[in-house]
C-alpha cells in the first residue's frame, strides 16, 4: 500500500516537486508537468509524453536527451488536463513542432486531443501517435482500441531517438507509428495497489491466483487462474505475445516489466525461462529491458513485450538516452573480456601423491561414507532437536554438508590425491553446501584439519591428534563461543583433549574420545546457554542437549568405527 | 510477496542466471558469484563484494567499471560461502590484491574472513572493509558492531572509483575505511516480506504502524510508532541522523532507500520534505541517490543515509561508474538551458477590449459568481446522484471547475479583458481544475463558445446562440455519445435547440430553455443507458435521472437569473 504521503490531494504535485529537485540538472519544473533542464536545439521535435501519476518511472523519469522533451504529469491514475498538456508542450516546444505520446486510455485520449487541437490552433504543428500494445484489451482488428501499457516505453524511445537524430515531425509520426505497431504486450496480475490515503485496495486479486490479462489500473482481464510456477508463466507470457508474431519477424526488442510489488529477483528468474524459450522460437534478442518500467505503485504483476525490429527501429532502439530512469550509452569505454581468460578457482588439481598417503586418503573416504550414512539416518532426529530454538535446519544442512564432503572425497580418490588434499576438497565441499555458521565452521575446521595431514606419507596418529586440535583452534578463532556456551565445542574441546591425552593406538584413543564427546554432548542438556541478539531464543533450549554438540558426538563415533 | 519463482531452493541461482544472461555485456556468472565481462587493467585492485540475495541492486547490480570487479551472491537473505568468496575473489583478481566489503552481519563476517585467511595464504593480498552505517544497531561508542545497510552502497562507491583511479590495496582500504566511518543511516519499516515458497511473511509489522530502526532482515528497531505523514517522518529520519553529524561537517551525500515495496512516487514526496529540512541545517547535498537501493524483496520501508563528504571522497563519489543499477556520468554531453527562457504557457495576457465588450465580461463574472454559488449548494447532492453509478465526484468536479472559472473571470475583468477573452479563461480554469471527462468537456465547450464572442464589442443574442451551439458541436465532437445516452447532452442538446428555436429576447429565450434543459435533465430517470466497458455500472442508473444533464440544467437556470 502507499503508506508515505502527506495530503493525498497533493501526492502528485509533492511526487513531481519532489523529483524535479532530486533530477534537477535534467529536468525542471513546469506548470502541469516538468520539461528538461538542459539546452535542445532550435527547430529540434518536441516529445511530450504523459499520463496520470502512480506510474513511474512512466512518465517524468524519461525527460531527457534521446527521450522526451517534457513530462505531463497528472493526478494518480487520472489524466492530466488539456490545460497541462498544453502548458507543457508549450514549455517544450523549440519550433519543429511537437510529437504528442501516451497510453489509450479514454481520459488520455480526450485531454490530449483537446491540447493538440489548441496548439495547432496557435500555429505550433502537433500530431500524436497513441500507444496501444496490450493484447488481451482488443482483437488484432481493432488494435487501435488497445490499451496502453510497456509499449508507451518503446514508441517514446523510438520517438524521442528519432526526434534527437533530427528527424521532422511527420518523420518521427512515421517511425513512432511504426514501432507502436511493431509492438506486443501480455501481461498477469497478482495484486492490487493502494492509493495515498484509501483504507482500502483500488482492486484486488485473490492470494495464490493471478488476473490474466488485467490493466495496469485493475482493468479486468480474460481469465482468473492459479499462480504458476516461473517457468510455466514463461510460457504462458512467450506463447501469448508470439501469437501476433508478424510474417518473417526474427529481431525483437524485449521487455519484460514488474508493476511495482514484483520484484527484480522474480523478474531475472523469470527472464532466465522466458529468453530460452524465444531464442528457442528463433527470436533474435535486441538490447532487451527488464525492471520497473511502467509500475502501478506496489501493485503485483509482470508483463511480456515484444517489439519487432527493423534496421531503422533497431538504430533507435539501441541509441543513447540520458534520463533520471533509463539510459543507454556510458561514459565509461570498454572492451569485453576474453571469458576464458578467468580463473575458474574451482578446476581443482591435486599435487603428486605417494601410495601410501593414497591410502590415507581411501580410509578417509571410507569414514567419509560412513559419517554420510549415519547423519542421513538421524537428519530428523537432528532438524527436531534444532526447531526447540533455532530453525530446524542443522539436520539438513549436516547431510548437506556431508554429501558433499563425500562427493569430493570420492573425485580426489579418483584422480588419485593425497590425504591432505583430499580433506582440504572435503573441507571446501562441506562449507560450500552445508549452509550456516555451522556449515562454515565444520568447512573450515576440515581444511585446518587437512593442513596437519601430508600428501606424501600416510597419515599417522600424531598427525590426526594435531590435525584435530588445528580443527579446534580454529573454530575458536572465528565461532566467538567458549565452552559452555552450548554450542558444538561443548563437545568438540572434551573430544580434543581425551584423544591428546590418551597415548594408546589411535582407533581405540579415538574411540574413548568420542565417548567423552558423546557423554558431554548429552550433558548440555544441563546447560542454560547465553542468550542475546544472536540467539533470541536460545532459553527454549533450557533441558535440551545442543543439536550441533550432538552431531558432533554422532561424527566422531561413526568415524570410529 | 515473492510470487515468481520455481524451486526455492533454486532461486538465488536462477536469479543471478537470469541477471547475467539480462547483462551479458557488462558481468559474467562464474562460480560463486559473477565478476565484470569487460577488461580491466593488470595490477588492479579487485573490489569483490556481496551477501546474500534479496537486496538487489545489491549485491550484483553494482558490478561493473567504477565500482566492483566481482559480486559474491548467497542464497536468500544467508549468508554466501567462504569457498563462493574464495572463488569470486580468485576469479576477479588482476594481481594488485582483492579488496573485500559487505554489510556487517555475524555469518557474512565468518564466511568472508575465512576466505580472506585463505586468499591471503595463497599469496593474494586480501583486505577488508566491514560496513556499518546504522545508527540504531549499536552506539557510537560501538559503531563496529552496526549493522550495515544503504552504507553498503557509499563503501562499495569510493572503494571501486578508487581502485578504478589506480589506489593500491592499502589506499582503497584506508579511503573506503574513511567512508564507512563518515556514513550514518536510520530507517523505519511499514511491512514484512515473503521469501520463495514461503506460506507466511518472514516477519511482520501491524498496519498503520512502523518499526522504528528496523533491520532489513527484520531485526529488531529501537520502537513501533504509528506511521507519520511524509512531512513528520522526514523530520523523525533528518533529527536521527544528525545527532552523529561530526564537528564541521557541511557537505554530504545523501541517500534515501527505498527497501521495494515503498514506491519510487513516495520517496520522491519525502525527498520534497528532506531536502528542504537538510539544507535549513546547513548540509550541502551532493550528488542525491533517492530509489531502491538495498532492498529485502518486497518489504516496505525506507531509509535516511548521511556520507559526510571531503574533498577526496566527493571526487569518488562522482565519479564515473558503468553498472547495471547502478551509473554515473554520461553518454551525452549537455548544457543547462536558461530556466528563464522557458516559455510559460500560463502567464495569461490578454488582448485590448473595448469598455461595451469589458462590460459584457463583467456580467460574465456575475454568472459565473452565481452558478459557483449553486453548484455548491447542490455539491452534495450531485455526489450523491454520481455514487449510484459512478464514483460520486461529479459534485466536487463541478464545484472545482466552477471555482476556477470564477477565479480567472475575476482576474480577467480586473485586467480589462473582453467577454471573448474572459471567457476563454474561464473555460481553461474549469478544464483545468474540475477533473474527469465531464470536467475536460465542460472546459472544451467554454472555450469553443469564447471562440464566438469578441473582445471589440458587447456580447449579443445572436453571438450567445452561436456561442452555445458552438460549445455543443465541440463536445459532440470529442464526447463520442449521443442524445439519449444519459449523458449531459440529454440536456445540452434541447437546451441548444430551444434557445436557437425562440426568437424573443435572450434573458427570456435562455430561461425558457433552460426550463426544457431541466425537464428533459429530470426525464433522464427514465433512459436506460448503455452499458459497456467504460460505463460497467451504469445499469445501477435506471429509474435515476443523470448527474452531469442534472447540473448542466442546474448551470442553465442559474444562469438566467
Amino acid at each position: 500500500m502507499t503508506t508515505v504521503f502527506n495530503d493525498p490531494t497533493q501526492f502528485a504535485q509533492e511526487m513531481l516537486s519532489g523529483f524535479c529537485r532530486l533530477h534537477a540538472d535534467t529536468v525542471q519544473p513546469v506548470t502541469g508537468g516538468c520539461v528538461r533542464a538542459t539546452e535542445t536545439p532550435e527547430g529540434k521535435v518536441a516529445v511530450v509524453i504523459g499520463g496520470g501519476s502512480g506510474h513511474y518511472p512512466a512518465f517524468a523519469g524519461w525527460v531527457g536527451p534521446g527521450m522526451a522533451d517534457g513530462a505531463v504529469v497528472g493526478n494518480v491514475f487520472a489524466s492530466p488536463s488539456a490545460q497541462q498538456v498544453h502548458a507543457v508542450a508549450k514549455a517544450a516546444q523549440r519550433g519543429g513542432g511537437v510529437f504528442l505520446s501516451y497510453g489509450n486510455y479514454a481520459g488520455d485520449v480526450l485531454n490530449f486531443n483537446l491540447a493538440q487541437e489548441r496548439l495547432n490552433a496557435e500555429g505550433i504543428p502537433t500530431r500524436t501517435v497513441v500507444v496501444a500494445d496490450d493484447i488481451t484489451s482488443a482483437s488484432a482488428e481493432e488494435r487501435h482500441k488497445r490499451r496502453g501499457t510497456t509499449g508507451d516505453l518503446v514508441v517514446f524511445k523510438i520517438a524521442g531517438a528519432a526526434a534527437e537524430a533530427g528527424y521532422d515531425l511527420d518523420g518521427v509520426v512515421e517511425v513512432a507509428q511504426r514501432a507502436n505497431d511493431a509492438t506486443y504486450s501480455f501481461a498477469v496480475a497478482f495484486a492490487g495497489c493502494t492509493l495515498p490515503g484509501d483504507p482500502d485496495p483500488l482492486f484486488t486479486v485473490p492470494k495464490g491466483r493471478m488476473g490474466v490479462g488485467m490493466g495496469v489500473h485493475g482493468e479486468p482481464g480474460i481469465a482468473e487462474e492459479d499462480v504458476l510456477p516461473a517457468a510455466d508463466l514463461a510460457r504462458m507470457l512467450v506463447e501469448k505475445v508470439l501469437t501476433e508474431r508478424p510474417d518473417g519477424a526474427r529481431r525483437a526488442a524485449v521487455l519484460v516489466n514488474g508493476l511495482g510489488g514484483t520484484k527484480y529477483e522474480e523478474m531475472f528468474v523469470l527472464w532466465n525461462d522466458i529468453a530460452p524459450l524465444l531464442e528457442d522460437a528463433g527470436v533474435e534478442i535486441v538490447a532487451p529491458e527488464v525492471g520497473e518500467l511502467i509500475t502501478s505503485l506496489d501493485m503485483a504483476g509482470v508483463s511480456l513485450t515484444l517489439f519487432w525490429l527493423d534496421e531503422e527501429l533497431e538504430r533507435l532502439w539501441v541509441a543513447p538516452a540520458q534520463t533520471p530512469a533509463f539510459r543507454r550509452g556510458s561514459a565509461i569505454t570498454t572492451t569485453r573480456r576474453d571469458p576464458a581468460a578467468i580463473e575458474d578457482a574451482t578446476a581443482v588439481t591435486y599435487p603428486e601423491a605417494t601410495t601410501e598417503s593414497q591410502a590415507s586418503a581411501r580410509a578417509l573416504l571410507a569414514i567419509g561414507q560412513r559419517v554420510a550414512a549415519a547423519l542421513h539416518e538421524h537428519e530428523t532426529e537432528l532438524g527436531k532437536l534444532d526447531s526447540i530454538a533455532g530453525d530446524g535446519d542443522h539436520g539438513r544442512g549436516m547431510t548437506n554438508g556431508a554429501d558433499a564432503a563425500l562427493k569430493a572425497l570420492t573425485e580426489a580418490v579418483e584422480a588419485g590425491a593425497g590425504a591432505a588434499s583430499a580433506l582440504a576438497a572435503a573441507g571446501d565441499a562441506w562449507g560450500d553446501r552445508a549452509g550456516g555458521t555451522s556449515g562454515a565452521l565444520w568447512g573450515a575446521g576440515l581444511r585446518a584439519a587437512a593442513g596437519a595431514l601430508a600428501d606424501d606419507s600416510a597419515v599417522t596418529g600424531a598427525q590426526v591428534r594435531t590435525a584435530v586440535r588445528a580443527a579446534l583452534e580454529h573454530i575458536l578463532s572465528y565461532g566467538k563461543a567458549e565452552r559452555g556456551d552450548k554450542t558444538l565445542l561443548d563437545a568438540l574441546i572434551p573430544f580434543t583433549e581425551a584423544l591428546e591425552q590418551d597415548e594408546s593406538e589411535l582407533a581405540q584413543a579415538w574411540a574413548a574420545a568420542a565417548q567423552v564427546a558423546t557423554t558431554e554432548a548429552d550433558a548440555t542438556a544441563d546447560l542454560t546457554p547465553r542468550i542475546g541478539r544472536a540467539r533470541p531464543l536460545a532459553e527454549r533450549s533450557i533441558g535440551h542437549p545442543d543439536p550441533g554438540a550432538i552431531s558432533l558426538a554422532l561424527v566422531m563415533r561413526t568415524a570410529a568405527r
